[in-house]
C-alpha cells in the first residue's frame, strides 16, 4: 500500500481474479475502490480456498484495501444508487472497472449519459463477447500441450492469464485517467481475457516459431527452452532447480560443484559451444549426466552451502506449506508482508503492493472489507444521503450492510 | 499500439522478459522507449526460439515498437552518452526501466543529479538483491509441486512472473509519471521478481490456506480446486477443457450433454448441493464417471457441435501450431493482429496491444527494432550531436549502427 493514487475512486462491479485484482491494484495504490456486490455477494463470494466455516480466503485475498456496498442490482432503485455512485463528480471519480455483464443502466453509454467523461474499463472473455475464462483460453494458448513430458495436457494451477489481464487492465486504467486528465475525456476500454493470452503467446515467440520455423517448441519437462536448467533430485528427497542462462553462471555452476573440468570436456566432446545458451540446451543430457549424481549425493542443506555465494542461480522446490512456514521471505522480515486481521477469518499474513515507491512509503496493507460494510459510509458521503435515507433503502432490502 | 502515452519517453536497460515487456507495454501505448544495448547485444539477445539462421523471435517480440541504441557500455563515452540520453529535458523524458545491475553513472543517484526529476524502475530478483529468476521463484512459490499429478515439480513453461512482474513495472511507471506530473517530483521505484510471486501466492489464498486452515492445496491434475473443471478426452484423440463455476453453466451441461437427470441424481445420492461450486467439486469424480463416456463417444467437431450456443463453459486444447494455423482469434481476422515484416526474420503475425481504447484507435503494430537501428538517429534528435560527432562515435567503436 502507498497513497500514489489517493485521488482517484473507482467503482468495480467484479467477481473471480482478473477485475478484482485489477481495481484492487489500484487499491494498494490508495485509490478510493468501492466494489457494488449484490445483496448476498458476488458469483466468487464463496470461492475456494475457504475456511471450515465456509468464508472465502480467495475473496478475501483478492479484494484487500477496497470498500464494499451491497445494493439489489436486481431491482431498478438498486441500480440507480449504484449508478449514482459510479458517476458522482470529483476529478479523480468516474471510473468503472468491470467483467461482468453490463447490467440496465449501467452499460458506458448510460453511465456516459450522465456523466461525460466517464471512464469505462470492460473485460470480456473472447472479443466476440463468447464466453472465456483462464482454463479454456489456457488450453487454447498451447501452453498445457508443452507442460510436463507432454504425455497428456497439464493446466497451470496459477489463474496466469487471469493475473496478466488485471495488471493489464490496471495500467490501462491508469493511461486513460492520465489521457482524461490532459484532454477531459473519457473513454470505454474494452480487454478480451483471450486477446490477452494470444498476445502474450505472440510476444514471446511462439507464433514467429511457428510461421517462421515451422516447428514448436516441444514438452521438455522442467528443461529450460534454449538454455541450461533442470531440476534435479537431492539426497534427502527434495529437488532443486539449476539454471545457467549466462556464461557466468554456466562457470560458477562448474566451480561451485568441482565439476568445472567434466562439465568442459562436454563442449570438444559433442563439439558445441557451451559459452552459447543454445549450445548448453543442445549439451544438457551430458550436462545433467554430471549434475545429477553429484545432486543425488547431498542434502538440499549440504547443496545450499556449497552454492552460497557462489554465483550459481539455483533454488529449492518447496510446497505451500513451507513456503509459508519457514521461507523468510514470506514473513513479516519482508515489508511486503503484514500480520492483519481479516474479519470473519482470522489472522495471517497478507501482501501488500510489491514495488517500492522513495516519494511513496508504505502504508498498513488493510484487509478487505465484509460484504455490505461501507454500504452506509458510501451512501452517505459519496451521495449525501441522510441516515433516514439510508434506514428506508435498508428497511426496503434495496441496501445491505454485513 | 496506440498513441496514448505518445508524450512519454523511457530509456531501457534490460534483458530477458520482465522489463522488456514492461517497456514494450509503454511502447505499444505510443511511448518513445529506447532500449539501450552493448554494442553486441544484451545478453537476450539470442534467446529462443530463433531462425535457422539464429536471429531471435523471442528478442524480437519483446521489444516490438522500440528504439535501438548500440553503445559502448564498458566504457565511459558510452555511458556518458547512454546518461545523457536517460536524463535529457523534457516533461515525459528522464524514465530509466531497468533489470540490469547499474552501471557506474547510471544508478539513481548519478541520474537524479543530472535531472532531479528523474524517475526510475529498478527490478532486482531478491529484495535483498541476490540472484532470483523466474524459474527460482517459480520453484519456491509452491506451484509446481501442486501441479499435474504431484509426484513431481512441473514447472509452468508460461514465464507468468516474468509476466505478471513486466505489468506491474508498466503500471508502476505510470503511478510514479502521474505523481510526477502532480508533484514535479520523480523517484526510485524497485520491485522484486520474488516479491511478485509472494504476493500472487498470498492475493490468491494459498498464504491464508496454510495459516488459517493448516492445509495446503493439494495437486488435483487439471481440475480445479473447490469447483467444477477437468479435462475429458473425446473419440478423436483430443481432450477438452470442461468447467461449471456458476449454477447456470451446471445446467447448461446437463441439457446440452443430456445427462441433466443422471447429473441431477449425483446430489441426493452422496448429499451434496450441485448448485455449489464446493458440492460440485466434492462430487467431481461422480460428475467425471457420466461426462467421460459422453466426451469419448464424440469427435471434437461432435462436442462442438452440442455446446455451441448451450451456454455450457469449455475448450478445446490445442498445440502451438493449431492455435496459429486454424484458431480464427489468432489471425489478421482479429484486430489485436497484424502481418508484419520483422527485419531480419520475415514476415509473420505480431500481436498489438490488448486492450482497445475507444478515444485512442489503433496504430499499426510496430516491428522491432535492429540492433543500433535508431543509434544515430537518437544521438541526433535527443542529444543534438552532429553528423560528424555522430561519424566519430561510430568511427572510435563508443556507438554502433546495424
Amino acid at each position: 500500500m502507498n497513497n500514489l493514487l489517493s485521488d482517484l475512486r473507482i467503482v468495480e462491479f467484479s467477481a473471480f481474479v482478473a477485475a478484482p485484482l485489477g481495481g484492487m491494484t489500484m487499491a494498494q495504490f490508495g485509490a478510493e475502490v468501492i466494489r457494488i456486490d449484490p445483496l448476498k455477494g458476488g458469483i466468487d463470494h464463496y470461492r475456494w480456498p475457504v475456511t471450515d466455516e465456509g468464508a472465502s480466503i480467495y475473496w478475501a485475498g483478492l479484494n484487500k484495501a477496497k470498500r464494499s456496498v451491497a445494493l439489489a442490482l436486481d431491482k431498478p432503485e438498486g441500480r440507480e444508487l449504484a449508478k449514482a455512485i459510479a458517476t458522482a463528480p470529483g476529478p479523480g471519480a468516474g471510473i468503472v472497472l468491470t467483467n461482468l455483464p453490463p447490467l440496465p443502466g449501467l452499460d458506458y453509454a448510460s453511465l456516459k449519459a450522465a456523466r461525460d467523461d466517464m471512464i469505462m474499463l470492460r473485460l470480456i472473455g473472447n472479443r466476440d463477447g463468447s464466453a472465456a475464462v483462464d482454463y479454456t483460453v489456457n488450453a487454447a494458448s498451447g501452453f498445457p500441450l508443452v507442460t510436463g513430458d507432454g504425455s497428456k495436457p497439464i493446466n497451470n494451477v496459477l489463474p496466469a492469464w487471469d493475473v496478466a489481464t488485471g495488471l493489464y487492465l490496471s495500467t490501462a486504467l491508469l493511461a486513460a485517467e492520465g489521457h482524461r486528465t490532459r484532454t477531459g475525456q473519457g473513454q470505454e476500454v474494452v480487454a478480451a481475457l483471450a486477446d490477452v493470452t494470444l498476445a502474450m503467446v505472440g510476444h514471446l515467440g511462439y507464433i514467429g516459431d511457428v510461421q517462421i520455423n515451422g516447428r514448436s517448441r516441444p514438452p521438455l519437462g522442467n528443461d529450460l527452452y534454449g538454455s541450461f536448467g533442470r531440476d534435479f533430485a537431492t539426497a534427502d528427497g527434495k529437488r532443486v532447480m539449476i539454471i545457467a542462462l549466462t556464461p557466468r553462471q554456466w562457470r560458477a555452476l562448474g566451480r561451485a560443484t568441482g565439476l568445472g573440468e567434466a562439465l568442459g570436456a562436454i563442449g570438444p566432446r559433442l563439439g558445441v559451444d557451451l559459452d552459447t545458451e543454445a549450445g548448453r540446451f543442445d549439451a544438457r543430457e551430458a550436462i545433467a549426466e554430471l549434475v545429477t549424481p553429484w545432486c543425488a549425493a547431498r542434502t538440499l542443506a549440504e547443496i545450499e552451502t556449497a552454492f552460497a555465494g557462489s554465483g550459481v542461480l539455483w533454488g529449492p522446490f518447496q510446497d505451500f506449506a513451507t513456503l509459508v512456514g519457514s521461507d523468510p521471505r514470506c514473513s513479516t522480515a519482508n515489508p511486503l508482508f503484514a500480520e492483519i486481521d481479516q474479519p470473519g477469518i482470522g489472522r495471517y499474513l497478507a501482501p501488500g503492493l510489491p514495488l517500492d515507491f522513495s516519494a511513496a512509503p508504505r502504508q498498513p496493507t488493510r484487509p478487505a472489507p465484509l460484504l455490505g460494510e461501507h454500504t452506509d459510509q458510501v451512501l452517505a458521503e459519496v451521495l449525501g444521503l441522510s441516515a433516514a435515507e439510508i434506514g428506508r433503502l435498508r428497511d426496503s432490502g434495496i441496501a445491505a450492510g454485513p
